[in-house]
């Protein structure tokens, strides 16, 4: 996983999205960087020991504590203050959503798995770190209940799949499939849009 | 695991038990999958994931897929008619809390593990899918509180190691094993045996 | 993980603290035994599956199964007993954390991790037992709220790659650590030391 500055912009609003949601739990340092870490590394992680790619990335590469270091202070710093610039993080966050999602597919295929657990995995890469992040805060998980956020991942990684049986070059797929994971979360959030509840 | 038909009727209702408890807990269609697929294949997953077996199964074999997809599809279709059939529910439940079981204990004995280990692991790939969905679900598991479910799995990989001590041949071995724990979970609901709280 | 004299009192009272832990939410026999034998054993476990080291220590060494047997037989006998004697179920549970924190990390450096992956480790082993059996009884793990219990391990940790730079012969270092530790657990309960909420 080559962490660029998207990436690194995506995992470290993933981080600060986990030490605030510990925030407002009434967690310690501790609470608030475990669930900074397990946002951000957490879907990643369960990939790797899904697939046998372990140790994990985060046990490898230093700067994932770092973010997660970085997105705990971030949080101490005002909580306050990242609500005002909340289109900002959104955005961000949505990077992150479709990045994610692309690398956990492309590490699934380099394990030679079929297209379709491949994509479950992107989908569980890029969703899963906030679904332990809301276990550990004692509440239904949010992307099992009405947020078009699993939905956009799986648009995404269909649309990915799409290209790479047309054969179209790898910048282009990865821009287009971040792109529109990016847009439908976007929108989604724009219009409010929630999924009927079943 | 041969998913012959026995364990994919199983399979299917430990699917449809999870959508049904998604819907209650109000969760969209993705929510209700996740819980389908975990409910499942969760315990076969610990499994592999503790005796090094990865990928596990459901990565390998899109027919899990399709099972929690249709799990979800009849929990959409029908919450109240499930209920109505809930002895049909509550039998291919139990055999597939004996299929399960078993094949739990033969897989963890072909990786070498002894008599004792194989048996918890049996009876973690039968239940602990249930606690998983528990966990979601944000409800202390069931299989914890007081359902006589885990003994009646324990009760049947006991017997199953010790017709494998006599010698006794596979097939009657698995249908023993099987059709005891199919009596005690169904002879638990008509008497609604609950443990003792301790 | 060798387990000596004190490793064995420590594990047996952390699961001791998981079955009385289950006890207090009503759970059956097999729940305590599930989260005694998870507050005994999950941290080891998490470790294990994340540096690829499966199976792990408990599906080949039957002593954590005894153990924790012999935890929720101890919580069955008497919770308020145990209560009585809580200055020394409390010393015994700092002990538990000093040495699972030295035998975290001294496994993840002979995997071949670096320093601050395996103090990570060191620290999951000690502590994120506790954490699968608060996440089971559906509360919002303890470590994560205001406990100094985290710290401990964290501080005793740097200490013991502190005094490994220096070249402190095995048995100071270990010996140092544990009483570190177990010195900073003891008086955070006696002078009810929590950490601020962040």
């Amino acid at each position: 996983m080559l962490l660029d500055i998207w990436e690194i912009l995506g995992t470290f609003v993933f981080c600060l999205s986990g030490a605030l949601a510990a925030r407002e739990r009434a967690m310690d340092w501790f609470g608030m960087f475990v669930l900074a870490f397990l946002t951000g590394a957490g879907g990643g992680m369960i990939r790797s020991v899904l697939i046998g790619d372990v140790p994990p990335q985060f046990l490898k590469d230093p700067r994932i504590f770092g973010l997660a270091t970085a997105g705990t202070l971030a949080a101490l710093a005002g909580a306050a203050w990242w609500k005002k610039v909340h289109r900002v993080v959104s955005l961000f966050d949505a990077i992150g959503l479709g990045l994610f999602t692309v690398t956990g597919i492309r590490i699934s295929q380099a394990h030679g798995l079929p297209w379709w657990s491949s994509l479950a995995l992107g989908v569980i890469t890029a969703t899963f770190g906030g679904l332990l992040r809301d276990v550990l805060r004692n509440q239904i998980p949010l992307i099992l209940r009405r947020e078009i956020y699993a939905t956009a991942s799986i648009i995404g990684g269909l649309a990915l799949l799409g290209m790479d049986l047309l054969g179209w070059p790898e910048g282009v797929v990865v821009g287009v499939t971040t792109a529109l994971i990016v847009t439908i979360r976007l929108l989604a959030i724009r219009y409010a849009v929630h999924q009927s509840k079943g």
